[in-house]
């Protein structure tokens, strides 16, 4: 089973063996992941969140691709950037602990509910 | 060292300690996942494409701190919707693979240079 | 009362000012439209669709905030790139209309539903 | 020649004719919205700052589209939310007058360069 480590490298394979490593400046990968974001985003805009937790299957499956190529493009830009994503995100979730105690903000969107 | 599915379960239970699941709709995470986009997308407006590449320790330092924000709401919503990230990933760069041969699209972006 | 072509050129005069013009780049203005649109995302992210169409007076004048840096971005880049956005518009208009026949899509978001 | 009222009224008309209404709640508009964004930046990803500022007249005319696209979105979710979108730009670009004085940020895309 492929880790995030093992996908960073074929992935910089993947964008040397075609050369586009010259278009790969932390700037456009932003443009691209935003652009991949956005389609995610389109899968459910005129859905309700109900529907939208409750996919059919074809539709599942061209949302696991949305998510696969934001995926790819995060993993790209921190290779770029030299950033070790999963110890940014074990940062990240140490930080929004303290700045969300679950005690204080309990069922709360309104102030709070932010990762 | 974490790995993504450790992390999975640690921002489940971060969300399911503030019963924010309420509110972790697919279609709700999608926008907040797009939000976190456009604060990556934010540093890099104004910076030329080199600048982006040799961003200062403080700003790459808020940069890491925005791919994780990406990265955990994309766990998040591939949880919500019991899609396997690494899978996922692991299937679409196969499908890249065939779709832009490294001998025919080298060195351009064009028509290509699209994971 | 202001019209759009008034305000374009009101823009045009404010970036001038401020030697900003250099970095008016369209890449670059349209990475800046849509931090701009994400804001605006990031205002509704969290509500129900029936919240979002309710807001208290003071979130609304924060979201009228949100659509005028919207507007104020999307003159910008039209001005740099000598598109007249109504004229544009007019004319979108006309081809949604033939794409989207009022008759045939009545009530269906399924595959029709965009202007 | 259109105004932008004119357009508010016919863009209202043609979702009224098709009863999507019933789907233009304003958090789905600032989702359409932010996809017709990233189409825009879509086309920009991969292009030089200059070569952006220097389009084919084939792909001016597509960027085009993807700028009146934004445009009516935003012209809806204004109508939506009965916001006065010229006198929101008008009022907006007063605000940022006196945030950013000509005379202290000239030329300086650090700290400021945003309307």
């Amino acid at each position: 089973m492929a880790d995030l480590d093992e996908l960073r490298i074929r992935i910089r394979q993947f964008a040397e063996a075609r050369d586009w490593d010259q278009y790969h400046a932390p700037k456009n990968l932003a443009m691209a992941l935003i652009v991949e974001a956005a389609e995610l985003v389109e899968h459910f805009q005129w859905l309700s969140e109900a529907q939208s937790q409750a996919l059919a299957p074809e539709k599942l499956a061209q949302v696991a691709e949305e998510l696969a190529d934001i995926q790819i493009y995060l993993i790209r830009i921190a290779d770029k950037l030299n950033v070790d994503l999963l110890d940014a995100v074990d940062k990240k979730i140490a930080v929004n602990a303290k700045k969300y105690p679950a005690d204080k903000v309990r069922g709360s969107a309104k102030k709070y509910n932010e990762f």
